[in-house]
């Protein structure tokens, strides 16, 4: 088996049936002499691994085997299957490195397609590229990063196979409230079970992501909807349309129609107004034909607490967006802050409903409560807490891979007691140096502090920051980064140049078939022009071709047919 | 607003966006004096009901609207949404007949094409079809249905909007374990909430299908995976890749491996097979060429307590389909019984794992414990609470559309105290005359009972028997039916002829594309052209173009990348 042999064919194996078709006869007899050639699949593959890509191919499960796969290979590990973790594993040679994801989703969630999905104009997997693949060469494992020990170059793996909340987009710490000891105690008990394993690695690349932030508002973990992963989407597209079922009952009160049918979205920014524009769209095109007399009784709401909603926009195309939603009847609430968010109707409201889950209550600040049918947030970030517990202190540095960096202070190896992992003071983002190496500092008062880049460990998405930059934290940086990286690693010139963003602009759909961009030139587009771009760009982007052909399918379909509205 | 105009157009509506398309400039300038057209919903759509179709695509949403659309029609109250009730509601003349349809699910499940979806050969919604739809005539309600005045002509609804278990076929009566009286107290409260409601009816037709059948045996109901609704397919679509994805963890043990790789099928009838064969199909595909090594770990197992699998087939057919499946390395068990299935690995496993939600035990009376990763429950039919409970006694008959027949004794109209519904001894099917129209008979001992016939309730499908015959309860006899009576209601000819039932054959698909037909006359074709007309008939079956575009679209884009394996 050569280990050097890059599998180049990406022709689909014709399943042996084919040769069937043409040889065999169809028509059994009582006594046929002819029996059906079945292959048993333990003799069919047997030498699996001698297909075409050779080595490559297998999927390792044991870390013995895995190490033994690694042949004369890096291995990268991975931390992440997002923007930047998936692009990362899949442009990486696999001639020079054996890419191991390690993710608690088993797959890449194609952001901005969910809120199509949230509504129906597209189906869930359509924004969903598998890491696991029969095409790809990439190793993964599923479970959570844990923590790391960089000296020994080991990450530990919690693993995450039957994890309930898989495909939501995580909120809050999952051993949030459990002391120091306890999860100790907890991580001793799960090694025993299997369920804590540790994996070298030669290169590390921490692409986590963040967690939605709730900035501590009651009930909002709780009871509103988010809009990171598909099964967020997944929970969305539901709760629309049974809001709108209940909405038919006969029994159902207008003002318990009025409140069901309040959709309220909090974030003014691209994910919010997508979402709302979406929402908007399955409303217009499908549901007022199903159920038009519940129309009258709609109501979409958009919440911010900036003067304005996408501030990435330039003012005039901003301002066309306010007026298209105006004008469809869409309210945008800036200056409006969420106090709480309960189940439940409102106060004194003359509902009969005494069901706790039949809606909820939003508590503004400047509006006191409003009773709605569902919450989407779609606001803030929060660093997550594997970054802000795991990745702080480092007791002792790898013995090769640490590139100190002069101080203002006296240059002394030996002197700092121990280094942390440099921090952003505002987002609590990994600081890295323009190579996305992970910066260090040793720890210890004082300006000067010495300085240090770990050569092996990088870390990029929405988890880290540039220093001296403020990109934002979008796909777009994110996948640049990612590609810039994999293509560093696979020529090995990290050292020539660092990594600048280039500003590709910013897309909005707006609904109606209207959208806006912004080129960083200057150059901006709004309305059906901006809509064909912004569905053709999606289109290119969209990473496998089962893909560009399902999203065109189902944007034909849907449009012809309407969207689906069934809910299982 | 016409009454009797017939909607004949099934052109969509082109959104009013193209137009726009046309006509309009796409460059936004910074003060435009030309703003985007954008239609509140609630202008655009008070005219709703003048569309094409007029007063019939509106759906009621209080009993009175409903009551105001009826005009001069007879309101048909169907009772389910699966192959009979959903084929009535369809068929329906909507020019005579007012179709409200009441069922707690919102969709009819096209079964046959369910085991396809459950390995995911094919998408979820692509074997679905929404009973509400921006096409369809049919009013709708979600909810249960609870019971039934005949003398009143209503039934009483039990709203199901949020119902949990959708999506999921019924297992057990949702009301099991309360006492009469507890119901009553319930019940009142419901109807306060409003969640409890009567509809009435001028004719009544009973679809309500039957429930999984899982005999009484411990632990099955709780821990098996059924296969009659779109949930469960995805339920069982999930654990098949999760049980891969945990066996792929380094730290599962070899015995594990084949613990969770064990898939178990009880119930050797076409569902049974058809699955086992999907599932051989997704793991020789998909799963042999992703997880080469686990696959010498894996075996599926069919077992029947009958003597041989496929019964309603030739001997011959029969044997065909159990030779390919045991060259195929399918195991089939006949004459085993299920005596419990709990979680948690068999007793005296040397395995690690203590989590009890890892893995299951099947414990076989011939074979003893058998650890398993996932059963798969196929088999027996248990009569609906519904029909056991509530339709029963009739205290009062109404006061017309009873056929009261001649019996042995004397006819005597009032002398009977009570009448009840008359049900198979067997099954408790609801027996029906040739008209598919339920029969009573009075109550009391005794032989020759007077009889009668309720002429304006229905009653098909699973659910229901016609006397004298011992037709199988499968869906093709459901849909017949269903034709047939939507036929004569549209008609007005009921009493011209009974119904027969023509057999079409039956069908099965054994894995690896090869597939049984057995005609009614005798002829049998086995093999390749066989799955060409299973695929075919499935094909021109399926119910909407839009699944009709979707369904080959999967086959071949699942054929050409392989199916998608993400969980969420």
């Amino acid at each position: 088996m050569q280990a050097t042999t890059r599998c180049t064919s990406y022709l689909p194996q014709l399943p042996s049936g084919i040769h069937e078709l043409l040889s065999r006869s169809t028509r059994a007899s009582t006594r046929s002499s002819h029996r059906p050639r079945w292959p048993p699949l333990t003799a069919h593959f047997s030498h699996a691994g001698l297909c075409a890509g050779g080595v490559q191919q297998q999927r390792s499960i044991t870390i013995k085997q895995l190490d033994h796969g690694r042949v004369d290979r890096e291995r990268v590990v991975i931390l992440g299957s997002g923007w930047a973790g998936y692009t990362v594993a899949r442009q990486l040679d696999s001639r020079k490195y054996q890419a191991v994801v390690v993710s608690p989703r088993s797959y890449f969630a194609f952001t901005p397609l969910l809120a199509s999905t949230s509504v129906g104009t597209l189906e869930f997997r359509t924004a969903l590229e598998p890491v696991r693949s029969k095409r790809s060469k990439v190793n993964y494992f599923q479970g959570w990063a844990d923590g790391v020990d960089f000296k020994n170059k080991t990450v530990t793996i919690e693993e995450a196979v039957d994890d309930p909340t898989q495909g939501l987009s995580p909120t809050l710490d999952r051993h949030a409230g459990k002391t120091g000891s306890q999860r100790e105690r907890e991580k001793a008990t799960e090694a025993k079970k299997g369920r804590l394993f540790d994996l070298a690695y030669d290169k590390l690349v921490i692409t986590v992501g963040c967690y939605s932030q709730t900035f501590g508002i009651p009930g909002v973990k709780e009871n509103a909807l988010f809009l990171k992963d598909v099964g967020d989407a997944r929970k969305i597209r539901n709760r629309i349309l049974a809001c709108f079922e209940a909405a038919a009952l006969p029994t159902t009160s207008d003002e318990m129609r009025r409140t069901l049918l309040n959709f309220a979205i909090v974030g003014g920014g691209p994910t919010g107004i997508e979402f709302s524009a979406e929402l908007y769209d399955i409303i217009k095109e499908d549901l007022a034909r199903i159920y038009p007399e519940l129309i009258p009784f709609h109501q979409i709401t958009v919440y911010d607490v900036a003067d304005k909603v996408l501030p990435m926009f330039d003012a005039n195309l901003a301002d066309y967006a306010m007026d298209a939603f105006r004008r469809g009847g869409i309210s945008i609430k800036t200056k409006h802050h969420v106090n709480e968010l309960r189940k439940g109707p409102p106060a004194g409201s003359a509902s009969k409903v005494d069901d706790q889950n039949a809606c909820f209550t939003l508590n503004i600040k400047e509006q006191g409560e409003v009773g709605v049918g569902m919450v989407v947030w779609s606001t803030g970030l929060m660093m997550n807490p594997f970054v802000a517990k795991a990745l702080r202190d480092i007791p002792e540095l790898p013995e090769a891979g640490v590139k100190f960096l002069e101080s203002g202070s006296a240059q002394d190896k030996s002197g700092p007691t121990g280094w942390v992992v440099q921090k952003d003071a505002k987002t609590g983002s990994v600081i890295t140096d323009d190579r996305l190496r992970v910066k260090l500092e040793a720890e210890g008062v004082g300006e000067d502090k010495p300085q240090a880049i770990l050569e092996d460990v990088f870390a990029l998405g929405d988890c880290a920051i540039l220093e001296g930059t403020s990109y934002p934290a979008t796909a777009q940086v994110a996948s640049q980064k990612a590609e810039w990286l994999a293509k560093r690693l696979n020529r090995d010139d990290i050292e020539q140049s660092g990594f600048t963003w280039k500003n590709l602009g910013v897309m909005a759909y707006i609904g109606n078939w209207n959208a806006l961009f912004q080129g960083s030139g200057g150059g901006n587009i709004s309305g059906r022009a901006a809509w064909i771009l912004w569905r053709g760009a999606y289109l290119t982007k969209s990473v496998s071709i089962r893909n560009k052909i399902l999203i065109p399918m189902y944007w034909f379909i849907n449009w012809l047919f309407g969207r689906d509205i069934s809910r299982f």
